[in-house]
């Protein structure tokens, strides 16, 4: 796409000027704009006034579909074509305490369907992927391309760190976006994470748009609009794509740190854990095998019958970790007791999850170290009746003065509402676009 | 201003925010945005993504005069309170064959106010004063600001290079917006101009806001909100301050070119010239001695009795030109013939002003040299009665090879209509905003 035309047939000040203008862009100008971006032709100082312009004027369905494919032809495309099963794909927008690819990728693995998650590490309040795996002694996440189509083959399932040659021009333009106040533009959003989930290669796709306090987006209407534009850009890519809104904004599960969530999600596929947890693994695992063509196969009996455990114990240890060793666990905790008695109604997932991160169970800048044992545990999620008294939370870290700031981000995270109130929450699957 | 608040206390992506969501900047968010921007600490993609939030979503009154005097904070700020006599200034915002500035120094300095006319060079199709004056052999554009002072005081009018020492902040932010597409926001074009202008320490300002196809606003209303907005800044920071709109729909005069120009405006000082120089030139000498308090003084008789024309010759010579010398003359003329008979009713200033330009009376860079004696000399305007095969303009440049791509810049720049016919012109002051 970027060589079928002539580059020096533009110039970066004209297609800001016609973004700035409301005009709509020409697919020939966003292959420019995109390929010269990543070549270095066109200067940060552009990019970001055009994406400045793009967040404040918007684009056409086709702008943002040209801009993803524009940005997929930036670098390489994964083909999993050559595999015996079909493939599919998740992508969570993001949470506090969402651990949910952990025990759904064996899962899903285990009903016959592969699942090539390529993951990411996490920055500010919301946990990474391979941070959590990352605790597993011996766990590493990086893999080559046949190491990965092999334990495809062999496993299922494999979920490791996404290589550098998937979409750079994404990579680039989501660090400047991060500089320059562009974030928060749906069209940037949504091509984001569609050119690298494309890229990957997969032909089936399950979105899990999170809604909440916890969540990057924090009402149900942006979410939405979002949730579209991604299925549209994936349906025009040929992925049959689809899209969940989630509520995020209580955690999900009882934990929220990497090796305590590990743990959680070894409980859920041993076939116990917490219900919500349990209940969106399963209802993501069925999307996904209904976007693969095995819509017929129910998942609940592989998470019953340990065959989804056992795809997580080969999993792990194909990319050297020890299924059977202990998980780290922090030198130091602090309980938090309910101050009094009535109905828990609220626990507010960006507040447990600012605490986490200032436990150590996350990073403030890419280049920091976590605390692979920090976080936090929940003994009580919102509905629970408690006494004053009763633990509400138990708080771990590796450096006890960091309790303090942490307690201090709890400061309002949960309600004690007299007896006979009930949570006042979405449903945990807020709606389906598909 | 810059030092009145905590610099830690901002940051650039929140205050790019801000203004993205439509929120008021604060007069300390400004004056940090401003400074750590001169320093260096606030990137050219983050200024830039902020220009193109202020281009979409605009300012209010206070913010652009907040803007303004972190700009002027930036630099030094002349002093004239030292002088004599009071002083005027006087700002085009640019145009085609606007030599004005040349007759218009000698005549308010004749009149007893002084005039520290700090200009520029050109860029484009707009001339720029000081590479007029350069056509006079031996002329120099640098004056110490004790030269500046002594030739103000002396001779009572100066036109000199602006220093770099005066709102360098705006030199940076302009030469930013010039790549990134946020030129034409008014809030931006109004505090460049009147930043440079309240620095240069004038008490009294005569705007000449041009409109039309040769000026960078192209209508009346955004060149009367261009020109509210700089009145009320002047005002602000008490100067006072008029702007009068004038008609740039057609070249002023019958010259558009650096020697070319000089000899028309000897002609005006003389005692002659084209009618619509003159009429501006005694226009805006009224403006000038009436926002500097000599309202009384009428600048007609200066011009007639050669008192204008006396302190020209002493203020050319006291920078060194020699107001005898024969201006330099372009080895090579083309000259163009009218078409048909006829009312010329369209002579396009912005054609014109391309064609000159091409001829080599500009430049494309800043680095660029241009041609002293090549330009255009016009034979009719607007009104004028035609016979086919009458001279029309006259082509002037030492490199002819340039002649066909300036006569192709002329394609539609003039029309002959049916005798009787009248052009369809705005008056040369279209309108008085003071």
């Amino acid at each position: 796409m970027t060589n079928s035309f002539d580059v020096a047939a533009y110039d970066a000040v004209d297609v800001i000027i016609a973004k700035r203008n409301k005009q709509e862009l020409t697919d020939a100008q966003i292959a420019w704009v995109i390929d010269a971006y990543t070549r270095g032709a066109v200067a940060e100082e552009q990019m970001s006034s055009l994406a400045m312009a793009i967040l404040l004027n918007g684009m056409s369905r086709r702008e943002i579909s040209s801009w993803t494919a524009a940005m997929i032809a930036s670098g390489e495309r994964m083909d999993y074509s050559s595999l015996s099963r079909p493939t599919a794909d998740k992508h969570s927008t993001g949470g506090v305490g969402d651990k949910i690819t952990l025990p759904l990728a064996p899962l899903v693995a285990a009903c016959g369907v592969a699942v090539p998650q390529l993951s990411g590490r996490g920055l500010g309040h919301t946990g990474g992927t391979l941070d959590k795996l990352e605790s597993i002694p011996g766990w590493r996440a990086s893999l080559s391309k046949d190491e990965m189509m092999g334990q495809l083959e062999d496993v299922g399932a494999v979920i490791c760190a996404a290589g550098d040659r998937l979409a750079p021009a994404d990579k680039k333009l989501y660090a400047l976006r991060d500089v320059t106040g562009t974030v928060e533009a749906i069209p940037l959003i949504a091509s984001s994470i569609m050119s690298k989930k494309i890229a990957e290669g997969t032909r089936a796709l399950v979105l899990d748009v999170k809604v909440g306090s916890g969540a990057f987006l924090k009402d149900v209407d942006s979410a939405r609009e979002l949730a579209r534009t991604m299925v549209e850009l994936g349906k025009d890519a040929g992925v049959n794509t689809v899209a969940l809104l989630t509520n995020m904004q209580t955690p999900l599960g009882l934990t929220a740190g990497n090796a305590l969530e590990v743990r959680e999600s070894v409980e859920v596929l041993a076939g116990g854990g917490p219900p919500d947890v349990v209940e969106l693994t399963l209802v993501l695992a069925r999307e996904m095998l209904a976007a693969a063509g095995r819509g017929d196969v129910d998942p609940t009996e592989a998470l019953r019958d340990g065959r989804a455990m056992d795809v997580w114990r080969r999993m792990v240890a194909a990319q050297g970790g020890d299924p059977a060793a202990p998980l780290p666990v922090a030198t130091e905790s602090h309980q938090i007791l309910a101050p009094g008695s009535g109905v828990l109604t609220q626990l507010d997932a960006l507040k447990i999850g600012i605490a986490a991160w200032r436990l150590g169970a996350g990073r403030a800048r890419k280049e920091d170290k976590i605390q692979p044992g920090a976080g936090i545990e929940m003994h009580a999620k919102p509905g629970a009746v408690l006494r004053a008294g009763d633990p509400l939370m138990t708080l771990h870290t590796d450096t006890p003065e960091r309790f303090e700031r942490a307690i201090e981000a709890l400061d309002g995270a949960y309600f004690i509402a007299p007896e006979g109130s009930r949570p006042d929450l979405l449903p945990l699957v807020i709606e389906r676009i598909g």
